[in-house]
């Protein structure tokens, strides 16, 4: 690593222009140093770790600040990258941290989705299409429910059927019989049909549990892995996309996330949060609610999810992106234009009203 | 576990009465079957695992609800818990998480903070005043620098001193060299004091080095670790808690939390999650911005997490508040009143200002 190498990260500030100049000042101190000036005990450290203002321009309603941090206060840590980004100024309002561009010297420390795009399609043997996905669920249902459930949906024709995110190890069905019932019911209906469905099992635990489950989940014959990092944290995410005892594709959740979201003023921006974070630490798909369903997302806010998940960062793969939350059948067209054909369908409910089974070939047909 | 036990989980809504109870209807399912009523195949899920509205009433500008889940859907995880008390909704505006009350029988699985407010006096030996606590700082400085400001601190009679929770394994003063320099310097002090000082080190890192930290830390003489849950993920804290071979007081820093807060319309309480999500996952001592420093906390979130600190909780411990964040030594007299002894003002840069041995002692003077 170079002397002085650092990395840029742009924020969206509120308030008057004197107000959101001292803001992006202050910001420079707060994530490195946490001293006023006139504290700093040595001249290195004022020129070489605190923060710099690189541009500050009016954008919009906002002002919007690029501020530079040195390589070296990040550590190589995804963990303390996280903190000199965002840690203390998440705690302030009026500051949105919009994104960040990384040098080939900081970025090298991620290997990112280990599948990507490219790599997902070859397991499900799609590629120019877009993938359907759906959930298991409701929370409630037997392991021996949930695996004739799995059956119908790969038997119809869905590439991608994965747990509902609210599966974790509940008595109604505990992990390793429904990971069990439900990998082993896709590749039963796999050997009728010919499709190479995949099962996606929801590992999001806590730290003594999380690799035992990737593992348990593999050995049953789960061919990818679903994480909410927003609960995990990213690095348990990170982690996991990069054991290469795991190696299976890993499909990001927001749950609990939503904070960082919700407020235009403050917190992480879509495109950040869903799309940068989520390759940096290593997501090759990343599941979020899409516009005009049951949730608040607006169609740029997708867009931008969607651009950031494509466009170019280093070597870092680029990712799916997996609207759902609330879709249905007559919005497949819709999206396919706004998404373009590198996204994975989710639809969960929208397959169970009326017969699951033509609701699943209706959509398979869609894709063709 | 017996059948059908349910914790409740209180929720603020914005809106008209109408929109505000339909909203709450509606999380019943989200954090649940994330189906909707029609489509639930079972009535035994229908009556036992989706939420239930059981307590609805205006209050101030909101609406307030209080929705009863079952244990069972949480699944003994702190993990699953986050998930259902605020998963899904999170990505929803108009929401906020107040608080939680758990039944014994879901409690009993989170052992809390090991040493909490009396068993951290035991170890400084101070049982009748608040503890003071400060940072060293700043990112920058070498090891042998950071420890001779930690011998400084120590010897004019700070209680705690703890790392910059920026500090984490930079190439300015690499973990290994600044712990084993700081735990020392600090014994020193000790030597010629008579007190006992502790040094609390920064264990924030990712999965792999978390535990690795946390034992060489404790081997070279810390006597607490910190970490940021809103960058760990809550869980990897409480696996340090309570941890046998680690068995060191666990500092809980609110870095990365603060988009959960910032808004009263949405995100989470101060009280729950600085409170009673920081105690759950055992931490011995919650850091939070003090009112009126340099962020946005006002009285009343400080008290809320004071009294989320302190209050009956099952079995679990009482924490220690440490409110932090551009203190000086001018307001020690105000937080007192406010905070009443069992607090750890956390003074940083205030201490380095002007001349910092007689900075300390006169804070130090201040709490006899």
């Amino acid at each position: 690593m170079k002397k002085g190498v650092r990395f840029r990260v742009t924020y969206r500030l509120s308030g008057s222009r004197k107000q959101a100049y001292q803001c992006a000042r202050d910001i420079c101190y707060e994530q490195t140093v946490e001293l006023p000036d006139e504290l700093i005990p040595k001249e290195y450290i004022r020129k070489n770790v605190v923060g710099r203002v690189e541009v500050f321009k009016k954008r919009d309603a906002f002002f919007e600040a690029v501020i530079s941090y040195p390589v070296k206060a990040a550590a190589s840590e995804l963990t303390q990258f996280l903190n000199v980004i965002f840690g203390n100024i998440s705690l302030k309002g009026g500051i949105r941290l919009e994104r960040f561009e990384l040098p080939g010297s900081f970025i090298k420390n991620f290997p990112g989705p280990a599948f990507g795009v490219a790599g997902l399609r070859k397991i499900v043997k799609a590629y120019k299409r877009p993938l359907l996905c759906t959930a298991l669920k409701p929370m409630g249902l037997l392991a021996s429910e949930m695996g004739r459930l799995a059956y119908q949906f790969a038997l119809n024709g869905i590439d991608i059927i994965k747990d509902d995110h609210g599966l974790t190890n509940q008595p109604y069905a505990s992990f390793k019989e429904r990971v069990s019932r439900c990998a082993e019911a896709i590749k039963k209906a796999n050997k009728c049909t010919g499709f190479q469905s995949i099962y996606v099992a929801n590992v999001t635990s806590g730290v003594s549990e999380f690799k035992k489950r990737a593992l348990f989940a593999k050995k049953a014959g789960a061919c990818g892995l679903m994480v909410a990092p927003g609960i995990t944290g990213f690095d348990l995410m990170r982690s996991l996309a990069c054991d290469s005892e795991i190696a299976l594709p890993v499909f990001s959740h927001p749950a609990f996330s939503g904070s960082f979201v919700v407020s235009p003023e403050s917190g992480i921006s879509h495109y950040c949060l869903f799309g940068q974070l989520n390759r940096l630490a290593g997501s090759d798909v990343a599941i979020f609610p899409n516009y005009g369903g049951r949730f608040l997302f607006t169609a740029q806010d997708c867009a931008d999810i969607a651009r950031a998940c494509s466009e170019k960062m280093g070597h870092i793969k680029r990712a799916f992106v997996s609207p759902g939350g609330g879709m249905s059948l007559d919005r497949v067209r819709e999206m396919r234009e706004f998404y373009g054909i590198d996204v994975i369908f989710l639809i969960g409910g929208g397959l169970m009203k009326g017969n699951l089974a033509s609701n699943c070939r209706n959509l398979r047909r869609l894709m063709s």
